[in-house]
Formats: structure tokens, sequence, C-alpha cells
């Protein structure tokens, strides 16, 4: 009792996960992993090689947050190095898989083959205000080229999703991954807003489509309009499309009643953007006609149709058609960052929400191309598309359909009720591992028999093994069936009670056998 | 040129693995990969659940680190919250994997079963000065049962990390499990400094026992003596046990000449911890005999050797034998920080060192009992027993020994020999990917076809497949056999070059046969 009182008085730690972060026990490990291993499958044949750099980089190395302020770590964990001073160097935890293979494929250019396939999995952190559902690590799994220009990269990384999703367990039909290209959005800015004069783009030679293109692009970057414009079309998925028609002229009232403003655009001009989001066609071949006519006047956008085009042959020749890999030029979210075709992977089957309602699962994967990955640190332009999917997202997906593999099954118990003969138990768990079969001996106090039962059935077990004197002397044991007898418990029918008894009595020269029968399907 | 100058005058970043990290790259990520899942196979089996915890842990939660200082990160990567203000918590990157475990064991006693087996793999960080082959991040591979106190939860760690050694490819004989136990140390410590009264220890009660016990554990901690001892002993690996008797006495000369100082004990004193460092004998039973007589007068050291024997009778009812899991009381390392059994595996064959010398691989697991996992969280004693892997060791283990099982084989290269018809290109590709074949088309600039062989052979490309015009036309592709090309360039014999020509032009409808047929061993 005094040992206790003093005990209260110490201080103690609490045991707790820090805000924001989680703990996974048991299948929540095995499960992600299984999905993983096997997507990295699909990478590795695809000619991916796997990239694993540390968690820790210099803040320098990952841009976007730089040491010109005291603390600075806003969106990043990052802290100054102990050793060296004001002057010393600040690191920080990786928050993407990306800016990592940036500073890679600077740093190891003359050594890494090109065009580098690389595939990374692992954990990022994000500092950001811990909420519901929001962790401040988690998993990424990204694939990416670096160093081809050619669309033909672009179209095998939309093939290789689409195997990835159907060999982790997301039948056709269930997924469809679709394809639009930043330049065809750029074309649509400029020929819808009419930043610039209307030039007779088909007409053009060589030189004045690629001027004409440069002041495009420079007419997209100064024009203030763009922005809202975009972040306008990103809602289409939410607001569905007189949704996005009432956004970019006068308004629209939320959900709660509450008044949008409209970007202010006239009807005409929101109508060119309508057309432009709904002018995915039956086939392909439609869309890309539509896209034509829309985007008759913008060289940057027919190069962009162009390329939709050229992926969509690349793909067909593979047999990756648009029940697989469609163009949809609907698909607008996260446009920004990229410079030409981008691709969301999106599961189109139905779940019950929150609150009971279907809807669609929606996007578990998204990426596209991207040219400024190592100028921060070599000046040089150098040409990059990849992907990154939602692990988390496409793990709850396979739950949902009931498509995760891994094995949850707990392990045969060998219960212990006799301390004295601990070494006969020993013997038999010995016996089942070597087997192959998974199984424990209870290590807890062996004094109360029920408490290992308990604990067989907390580890899910499927088996519990007994042996008291009495089956000791005669060399028996007593297999009792954990699956049968819940099932029992919550009614089995009587013909299933008589055909498999839930209990059996066997001689421990057949422990093996007997076990392996009871753990058949 | 003006372009250049100006892209000169721009600061970059310096593209640096942050110093102390590494990348991986490739057969480096999926050896060590292959090598965890291994071992994950086997902890399975014996009944351990994977758990993964966040990267990152409050200071106030991984203990020795307390956050009374300003910048609380001495061996640990550190950081406040920065939302709070300054009584903002501090958070770390974990420094092993068992800090963890308690924490867990800790918060979730009530959720978790009893005795809870759970193993561990990941990185850890450390906030040490970088050095030559001293990393801040390296993967640990733990295994622990918190909540039993039977020695038979010791002994099922050993059985488990002999199987996960042979498994991973460390065949029987080239390593040897050896146990000792902490109070048999103990126990040795009192006897021999005799610290304590000799007391007849045979002939106590048990409640004597058990009092006198505590008195020995009383003088150990308090006995000034027992640290140099202790750390004399444990270099009875390096120096010997000559070595060890100089140190205990009057002090030796060092490799360089330079006289260490001794601990001042008597030659018989010396002497008593000689008999107990050799006390390893012929057999287990030889072992256990000589230990007995050593220390006949400690109850403490009693006890451990009787935990030892029990040990080897649990794990011998297993098939468990000394040839694979031996008592050595030459096993003295990290003894201080347990508190029953420990146990150590050790690689003995030989290698070659950098110097060119023959050594013993030596350890490359070690762990034992330790009883104050969660106290520091809730004020009592939780049993806990465990072991970790040294997983960058135990991969350099199996590569010395050509077990390293990852394959390292590069993928078919299609190469381009006509932009135009990349379809072609990726249709052949999309077949041999369909066939699991792994394959990739050249996604470079396919101009010069030198540079499109040279990528194949940086991929470590087993076979290129090769269509010009000709070729097209004629509904063939060329089969190009790197591996025989290489061997050929080291010069094969001219019947290889004949029977198996390194070049060959088949149609294209049998491709995946084709390459199928080169790709066999």
């Amino acid at each position: 009792m005094a040992e206790k009182i003093r005990a209260e008085k110490t201080y103690r730690p609490k045991a707790e996960t820090p805000k924001g972060f989680r703990d996974y026990f048991g299948a929540e490990v095995t499960e992600r992993k299984a999905m993983l291993d096997r997507i990295a499958e699909v990478y590795h044949r695809y000619g991916f090689d796997p990239l694993e750099t540390s968690a820790v980089e210099t803040v320098e190395a990952l841009g976007k947050f730089l040491p010109d302020v005291d603390r600075p770590n806003e969106g990043v964990f990052a802290w100054q190095e102990a050793s060296e001073g004001a002057d010393a160097d600040w690191l920080a935890l990786r928050y993407d898989l990306t800016a990592p293979l940036a500073r890679v494929a600077a740093q190891y250019r003359n050594d890494l083959p090109s065009p580098y396939r690389r595939y990374a999995m692992g954990p990022v952190w994000r500092n950001e205000k811990p909420g519901p559902g929001r962790f401040r690590q988690f998993y990424q799994c990204d694939a990416d080229t670096v160093g081809s220009s050619s669309v033909a990269a672009d179209a095998e990384i939309c093939a290789m999703l689409s195997d990835a999703l159907e060999t982790v367990g997301i039948p056709r039909g269930d997924y469809v991954v679709k394809v639009n290209n930043r330049k065809v959005l750029n074309g649509i800015l400029t020929s819808v807003t009419g930043g610039l004069e209307r030039y007779e783009v088909a007409s053009m030679t060589p030189e004045e489509r690629k001027e004409y293109r440069a002041l495009e692009l420079a007419g997209l970057e100064n024009d203030p309009a763009v922005d809202p414009i975009m972040r306008t079309l990103d809602k289409f998925d939410k607001v569905g499309i007189e949704g996005v028609r009432e956004l970019l002229t006068y308004g629209r009232k939320d959900a709660s009643g509450a008044f949008i403003d409209g970007v202010g655009l006239s009807s005409d001009m929101a109508q060119g953007y309508v057309n432009f989001l709904t002018a995915k066609g039956s086939s392909n071949e439609s869309t890309l006609r539509r896209l034509r006519e829309i985007l008759a006047h913008s060289a940057i956008g027919l190069e962009g149709v162009d390329e939709l085009e050229e992926m969509a042959k690349l793909l067909d020749c593979q047999g990756y058609g648009p029940d697989r890999i469609v163009i949809d030029p609907g698909v607008v979210r996260g446009l920004g960052y990229y410079t030409g075709p981008v691709y969301e992977a999106e599961l189109t089957f139905e779940i019950l929400d929150e609150k009971g309602r279907k809807r669609q699962f929606g996007s578990v994967a998204g990426g596209g191309r991207y040219d400024g990955l190592v100028k921060r640190f070599t000046g040089q332009d150098v040409p990059a598309t990849g992907v990154s999917i939602g692990v988390d997202r496409l793990l709850a997906a396979l739950r949902a359909k009931g498509r995760v593999t891994a094995d949850t099954t707990g392990p045969v118990v060998v219960t212990v009720m006799d301390r004295e003969r601990m070494a006969d138990y020993m013997a038999m768990v010995g016996d089942l591992r070597q087997a192959g079969i998974r199984a424990e001996v209870y290590l807890g106090n062996p004094k109360n028999f029920g408490n290992q039962l308990k604990y067989a059935d907390k580890r899910q077990s499927p088996v519990a093994v007994i042996q008291g004197a009495n089956e000791a002397e005669k060399g028996t044991v007593i297999l009792k069936d954990l699956i049968l007898g819940a099932k029992i418990a919550e009614g089995a029918s009587l013909e299933e009670w008589k055909s498999r008894p839930a209990q059996v009595e066997i001689p421990v020269a057949s422990l093996v056998a007997e076990v392996r029968k009871m753990l058949a399907p």
C-alpha cells in the first residue's frame, strides 16, 4: 500500500500517440502491406525501380520552405541542426515523395539511367492542425518517369495504374482512369476569356505557332481572371454543370443556403467552359472531335488535343480501351501544377457515406506531367510524369468491396493446463510451427483456464489445443474448434453441429494432421 | 547564352542527402525488403502481430529526453509544436522501437491481448555526429512478448530467432544463439567481489532466500566496483581471457602499446570471473554444473542457473539443441539493461575484413528480458522479453554469403528504331508485361541507337528487342541476348557462341515465347 501511494506521487508521462498521429495494429499493417506489395509487383513488371530516400531532407532541398524565417516549419516538421550554431542547416521531414525525387534526380543525374523510372512507397509528414480523419503522417505510393518528354511515358503510367488497380482487387468496370491535358485547359482559358486576339491558328507557320503559344502562356500567367476560373471549373465534381455555370456568372446558393459570389463572366463565356467540361463524347474519337472544334483558335489547345489523341492511340494498341482509360475534359483537379497530360483514377461504384446516402467512391489516384522537377537545383528543365496513389483511400475502397486479402486468422492456441508440463506444450507448438501452422502456447499465468480461452478469443484463434493430466496419461489432446464454437453460439444448424463436432479428442501423434483438417476451409 | 548566364546567377540549392542520411536504390531496397518479409513470415507463424507506430513521439513519452532544457534533443531529433506557444509539446523522431512499444503497451493495456506478442520493422533516427558507416537513420527489426514472466517466452524468442536466421539464408552451423542470464552475472558479481557475507545459500528457507536476493541486488546497485568490472567482462570478445585477467588486476598494454589501467582486483578475485566467463562446457549440462559450483553461495545466481536450465529444457523438447541455441556465460554485452535471460545471435563463419584479415562475422541480433517497460507510464512492473535484429549487419552477412535472393535482373528493353511506330513498340512491351515479363520501351530520345543500347546496359537488361523498317515489313523482330553478349565480350567459347546465337530474328507473333526462352536459366 505504501508502495502504491509512493507511486501515485511520482510524475508519470502520458502514454499517448502525439496529436494527429496514429498507430497501426495487426491486420491494419498487413493489409496495407499486401496491397502495396501487389502494386510494387506491377511497377516492377513495368521496369520501375524502387527508391527509398531518407525521411529527413534539408529544408533547402525541400524547397517551398526556405530558412529565411526563425522557424521555417510552416507545413513541415523542421528543426535546426544542433551542433553548428545559428548558421546550422535546417532539416525537415519530407512532406511528399516528389521533392525527394527532385533532389535525387539532380544529385545522381550522372549515374541514374535516363529516362529514370522509379517508384517510392512510404510515410510523409505534414505539420497541419490535426482534425478528425486528418493525420499528420500518412503513406504515399508514387511512380514517376524522369527524363522522357514522350507522351508514351504518360500513356505507360496510365496503363500501369489500370493494371495496379485490377491487381489489388478493383475489377474492370469498377474504375476508370480519366485523362486530360493541361494544354487543353490553357487553350480553353485563352479561347474563352479572349485575353488574346483570335488568330487563325490553323493557317500559321510553325514559327508563328510557336510564338503564339508563348503568347498564350504569358497571357495566362498574367491574367488575374484565370485563377478564379480554374478554381470554379475544379468544382464540377461537386456542384455539377449548372452549379459551374452559376458560379462562372452571377453566383449561387450553396447547400447551407449561403450565397457564393460568381466570377462575373458573361453567359456566353460561361457556355464556352460548359461546352468544354461536357465535351466528353460517347467515344474518344467524338471527344477529340468536339475538343478540336472548341479549340480551333488555340495553338496550345490543339497541341494538347494532339497529345490526347496520341496517348489514346498508344493505349489502344495495348488493349487499354476507354472502358479502362478514357479522355475526359471534365478532369480539372490539380491541373495548376502540371504542364501536359494529367490523369486521375476514379472508382465508379457506389458506397454508403456516413449518413447512409449512396455516393460514388471517387478519386483514388492522380498525376500528370510536370517539367520543373530539378530546375531549382540544376537550372535545367527535365521532363517528368508520374502518379500518386492515395494509399488510405484505396485501402478503404478495397475494404468496402470486401477485397482485402491479408490473412487475419489468429494463431492456434495451445493452452496450459499444467504448468509443470510446459515442455510438452512447447513441443506441440513447435510441431505446429514446423508444419507451417501459425501457433502459440499460452504464456500468461495459466491458473485461470477461462482467461486462456478469453485470450484465444481475443486472438481470433481458430483452434484451441487442450491437454490436461487425463489426456496426457492417455497420450491424447483435445482440439476445440473455436470458429465452429462461435458459429454455434450464433445458432448453427443441428446438422452442422453433428457433422463437425466443436471438440474432438485425438492422439498427440496426429496433432498436426487434425489441426490442419480443422483449419481447412 | 544570355539565358545560361542568367541561370548561373540564380541561387541554386544543393542537391544533397542530409549529412548522415542515405538513399537506397533498386536492389538495395528489394533485398532488404525480401529479407524482412521472410523474417515477418517466421514471426507471424509464431503468433506475433505487426505493430506500426508513428515515427513521431512526444519527447515526454520517449523518456530519457525530458523537455526541461531549451533544446531537449540530445541524441534525438526533436522540435517544439509550433502552434501552442512556449508551453507547446516537444515532439521527436523515435530512436528505437522499444520506447514506442512501451508507450503502446501502456496506452492500450486494456485492449491488447495479454501476453502481447508484437513485431515491428522500420526506421529509427539518432541525432549523432555522422561519420563513416554511421548513419542517423537505420532500420530496426524487433520482436517482443509483453506480459509474460515465464522463461518459456524467452525460449520462444530464441527458437524464433534461430528459425528467422535459417529462413533468410544462414544455414544451421553458421550461427549460434548464445543464452546467458543477468541473474547469473549478478550472482557472480556478489560472489566474487564478496560485497556481502557468504551465506550458506543452499540451506536457506524460501523467505531467507528472497531476503538475501534483495540484499544482493541492493548491494550491486550501490557497489561502485560493479561498473568497471561489467565493462571489463564485456571486453572478453575483444581481448580474450588473458586480456580480461590483466584488465581485472594490474592492467594491460593494448595493441597500440598504450597502457590501460586495471580494475585492481586480486588475482584470486580475477580468477573467479575468469572461471565464470569460461564456464561453458562441452554440453549445456556441464555448463550448468560448473555454474552451480561457482554460484553455490548466491541465491540470485542459482535462480539464474535454474532459469537457464529451464530454457534449455523447453528448447530441447522442440529440437533446438546446443548446435543452434547454447548456454554461454561468456555473453556479457548489454547485460546492464536486462533483468533475466539474455541472448545473442552470432554468425560463426569467417569473412575478410577491410584489411584482408579473416575474422568472425560476429553478432547480428540480441535481446533479453526487461521488466521496467511500462513502469514510467503506469507505475507497474510488466514483464517483457524481446530481440532486435541488426538489419544492416544481417543483410551484409547474407551478401557476404551470396545468399541475397532478390531478383536483380533488369527489364527487357524494347528499343525504338522508328519514332513513328511507337504504337507497335508499345504493343510489344504490353504483350511482354501481360505475360508477366518485366519489360520497358525506351522512352528517351530515340535518335541515337547506341544510347539505347547503353541504356539497356545500365538497366542490366537481359534482352533487347529491335524492330527497324525492314523487320517491320517482314513482320519480324530481332532479339539481342545481352547476357550472352556480355559473356562473349568477356570471352565465351566458340561452342557457346554457336549453340546460342547472341542475336536472333523471329516473327513478331512469337515474341513472348522467344523472350521467355532467352530468359530461361
